[in-house]
């Protein structure tokens, strides 16, 4: 940072700089990015008179004391452009400072002037001067420098003498490194960004109820029966392995089969009532084995290459130990009893909530905390949170920003489905990813609205959606009704619109019984063990594990922003696609949205946009089908049969070079 | 205000509340109303849970210390709006608070309980509960009832008693008044409103050279005779007169005629040139006449139910008494010079600019204020600002801010002909009106582009144009090519889209002579003194008395945000309209955009957004001919002749009640 002059409150401002993007709510809120991305910032920056201003864009990561600085270029009617690489995994701050550069603003005004034949000998003393003042703040190399060029000024007799010195590029760099910053200005807000890692953005997400993953009937499997599905998970591709709950489940109001208020003796209970005489949020279910047994699966995960995501669900049974050692934490009504949680219309029974609002509420704050903080030192590095809609915004922007800071590296997913300004705060806050509405966005005109909306406006600066296909709580109509060929294209979907995506496992077998009338599933896995044949007939593992290698290979899906949706014919099939920003990767969607019918769709294959010529051959290369076709122009006939291949993914591949009559396509 | 509770600073801050409008740049600059006005205020509020909130708006005027509160409704969606009446001419500040309303959660609680036929024991205790606790903070007759309740209440045997006594209407009125503001969150910025007195909105403008106003060739008019011209500038129907400056003029480098740099000694130089050995910014030239014979002229101004508008430029001749006695406040050159004041590319060799970077910058600040409050103390309560964009817009929201602290009825008109962001900081930073790109915008489409940029952006919030139709330094092509009907015209655009427009003298008489190639006049008055025949032939005096009396009598034209633009056939006639709110008064503009040829074209009347029905038969007034069409239906074809009418201003009258077989038209 140079020397600044005339800082005085009034005159320290005398520069604008405002509009700056990003900003989020005028700076409230930081955005996001992730490890090996560049952070481009705009603004307006404009002074009073003709003066040349010099702005730059200043950064540090919030471990750091002093700023790195980067010029910004004028691009436009008083918009400035500036950016820089962000290489860790931590959070930034980012700011603007401007200032008038009167070396370069006096040197065009002489330029102008010399060429108008004007006299110019006032303006040339201004300038000497302007040099005599920067060289004594020079210094080493730069100072013996500047010192010889006003030597030679001094000397040089002739005006025309003098103005080729002063005008000459070196002179300028030199000056331009030492010169006072003149009306020196700040924006008046250090910005915040959230740098997270790349799985912060891109990712396959697999969820398992842990105790399900064994073989015998009515018998909680143990993270060691778990460890025998992992090879089959990682080959199907996924990134992540999610677990609901493990830890000891309460008897109080325990839940029976399919949620009723009879339970047998046998049944185990809904794992997110959590809480017994056995411990709460940092114990482990017994029937699954000790938390050795839990950092033994979690290393286990680690050595296939994926990793773990644990489920953060702030209940309590009643009779997690806090209702009795923190009877404080929960709100008593006079009778002293505490009421059950609901969710409108949904009631949990088996389960209190502890009142963030309560005397004590640091000490409850402090101890979410202290739970997140001994996963995290068990390895977990990945939070799936449970309703955070239900608890305080203000606390998960303190939560995750104090467990960043321990742990930059760990993940929040916002495990939200509620009104929409909500599901964007919670972003906001910090959450690093969120849960979506897709579910429930099936159609052609819907879908394209959606992402519009997640990818295209201010919420893809602070919101990435995460889009499960299904989860524990959601069984979709369209796979109720829409069977197989549902589960193919809504998994397409799924996975190549959003760059992180999951399934709730029993999606790869199609399962898809249901309460009636309702989008649950029957015989819920939140209510009882179960035993599953992963190999049962008509399952569609090898379509999951040909979309996550697809995905995997193309590195445009590893994007949101770069979505974009193209001209269809057919009001049931919807055409998109996404490409890296050097166009080398494109890929290109189509998707039949109807389960029922074959549809034919003439499409419009974005050629201007890819950069191919009408008259250039190219390839379209089905990755789905493995079939290729050569095409000359943007016209494309498409016809999808659920009952056959309900979705297309088009690998643009350009025409490189021919050999012995041979074409090659990159 | 009520009282709060829980207000650490993390659960203080539990509701969210943001997205506030109006507001400038994340509240960094002061929106703009009018006395009359209602601001109406929106904003996203949200909260964690299924709470009922409770929003109230808060405002004060910047000498009041505590807060009025006017409560919120909610929209739609989590946005909430609220209002309030704008009575007075000062600076507001307005924000949002908002709270869980605990018994309305309740209340809404136990409802959907008891009509579900659920349990609710406990319910009712904890309601009482609330109530008592409400009861305790309560005063007079409400402490009085509360009680009464409560007996009741503890008196009632069965739940259905109770519940009766709960429910009650009017104990939630009384919890309402005295409950307590649980998770009280006050939105994070306080933002500024101006309100002004109306004429910052609405007016019409005559500039004029005083000294220009007399009858003898060769020599300045006084004050005096300036005063004979009052009545025909009243007749006209303007209601602001606005004099280039008033002050000694220096006598170095005095310009000659039509700018040249070789005076007569005989030529009395631009008046922008200020100060001589007589003084300056606040003395006045004595061959207009003394302070005493200003006072006199400011008084019968306003006799005529005009007011003065003066012109501020801060330019100094090299004698002004500045260069003198404050030579800090120039910048010098090693050679002692002082430069003279360029905006390119024109050159004021007859002017220096001060340097508001100067060491005693605050000194100068301090005078320019005192100059302002020098002439307000003599009753000026408009300043037209010369060239503020060439001083720090920092001074000039210091300065204006200063000046209305103690004179809030002061408005300040920004001449800034500049790029359209630093159009914009100014008004931003505070200036009441601002000049415009009006006189450049001729065709129908950049009239129409720019005229929503002014009317429905967020620049409606903070800027107010005034347009002049020509001033003396831009006599636009138009009506250099277009005489006299392109005079009609342009003064019909000025004066219909926008409340605030002006002309320079002159205009009326249709003086039209220009430099060659140039938008200047020929025999600038800013060079020369001249003498005008007021009612030389070709004149549209009338023209310009019949519009401006149209404006005042249709308060549609008062207003600017109310445009909107309408399908016209031709691409030469634009076709726009204003009404009021209620839509009792609705104007209809048509203008021929081509001063050389008739055109006709198929207007669609806006009847919809009228309430007119398809089937109703209402009047067209054409205001400026005095004919009037009946109508059924929105078809309408004008026939548009520059050389009789290039312009159509309709009224809409709807028919009201017939008599004796005579309709008639409000």
């Amino acid at each position: 940072m140079g020397p600044r002059t005339k800082s005085s409150p009034e005159t320290g401002s005398s520069i604008i700089i405002e509009a700056v993007q990003p900003e989020i709510n005028g700076g409230r809120y930081p955005i996001k990015r992730e490890v090996g991305d560049r952070l481009d910032v705009t603004a307006d920056i404009l002074k009073e008179g003709h003066d040349v201003l010099t702005a730059v864009l200043r950064y540090r990561t919030i471990k750091e004391t002093s700023w790195h600085e980067t010029a910004m270029a004028h691009v436009d009617n008083d918009r400035w452009a500036g950016h820089f690489d962000l290489e860790e995994n931590t959070r930034y701050l980012y700011t603007i400072g401007a200032f008038t550069n009167t070396f370069e603003s006096w040197r065009q005004e002489v330029i102008k002037k010399s060429q108008a034949g004007e006299r110019i000998e006032s303006e040339l003393l201004e300038g000497r001067a302007l040099v005599e003042r920067t060289a004594k703040r020079a210094v080493a190399t730069d100072k013996t420098r500047l010192a010889e060029f006003l030597k030679q000024w001094r000397a040089s007799a002739t005006q025309e003498a003098q103005l080729t010195l002063a005008l000459s590029e070196e002179l300028s760099q030199l000056v331009e490194r030492h010169q006072e910053r003149t009306a020196w200005t700040l924006y008046d807000r250090e910005l915040e960004l959230i740098v997270d890692r790349v799985r912060a953005r891109y990712g396959a997400w697999y969820e398992i109820f842990p105790r399900s993953q064994g073989t015998t009937p009515g018998k909680s499997s143990t993270f060691k029966e778990c460890e025998q599905r992992l090879p089959a998970i990682k080959a199907m591709g996924f990134n992540v392995l999610y677990l609901t709950p493990i830890h000891p489940i309460g008897r109080t109001n325990r839940k029976g089969k399919n949620n009723s208020l009879t339970p047998l003796p046998t049944d185990p209970g809904s794992p997110y009532a959590i809480g017994n005489e056995l411990g709460g949020h940092d114990a482990v279910e017994p029937s699954l084995g000790t938390i050795e047994d839990f950092d033994r699966f979690e290393n286990a995960v680690r050595a296939q290459g994926m990793e773990l995501a644990m489920d953060f669900a702030i209940n309590c049974s009643p009779d997690h130990p806090y209702v009795k050692e923190h009877p404080e934490w929960f709100a008593h009504r006079p009778d002293g009893t505490i009421k059950y949680a609901e969710n409108p219309p949904k009631k949990y029974q088996d389960i209190f909530n502890v009142d963030f609002y309560c005397q004590d509420w640091r000490g409850l704050w402090d101890e979410m905390k202290r739970v997140i903080l001994f996963w995290a030192s068990h390895g977990v590095r990945i939070f799936r949170v449970d309703n955070p809609h239900t608890k305080p915004v203000s606390f998960w922007g303190w939560l995750i920003r104090e467990v960043q800071a321990q742990y930059p590296d760990v993940l929040f997913l916002s495990e939200a489905f509620t009104k929409p300004k909500m599901m964007r705060a919670l972003a906001k806050a910090g959450f690093t990813q969120s849960y979506t509405y897709f579910t429930w966005r099936n159609f052609k005109q819907e879908l394209t609205e959606y992402m519009t909306e997640l990818s295209q406006t201010e919420m893809k600066e602070y919101f990435r959606p995460n889009f499960f296909a299904n989860t524990p709580d959601i069984l979709p109509e369209i796979l109720q009704q829409g069977g197989r060929p549902a589960f193919k294209f809504r998994l397409v979907l799924a996975a190549t619109l959003s760059p992180s995506y999951g399934i709730y496992s029993g999606y790869e077998l199609c399962e898809n019984r249901a309460l009636p009338g309702r989008e649950e599933y029957l015989d819920s896995e939140k209510y009882e063990i179960k035993v599953w044949d992963w190999d049962r007939p008509g399952h569609i593992v090898d379509y999951v594990t040909l979309i996550n290698r697809i995905r995997q290979e193309n590195p445009a899906l590893h994007e949101l922003e770069n979505l974009e949706f193209y001209e269809s014919s057919n009001d049931h099939v919807v055409f998109f696609g996404k490409s890296t920003v050097d166009k080398r990767n494109a890929v290109l969607v189509a998707v039949n949205l109807s389960p029922f019918h074959y549809q034919e769709a003439h499409l419009r294959i974005p050629i201007d946009a890819l950069g191919i010529k009408a008259e250039d051959t190219y390839q379209l290369h089905n990755v789905i089908t493995d079939r290729r076709d050569l095409m000359v122009g943007d016209s494309y006939i498409v016809r999808l049969d659920p009952q056959d291949e309900p979705a297309a993914i088009f690998v643009v591949r350009r025409w490189t070079h021919r050999e012995q009559e041979v074409d090659f396509f990159s």
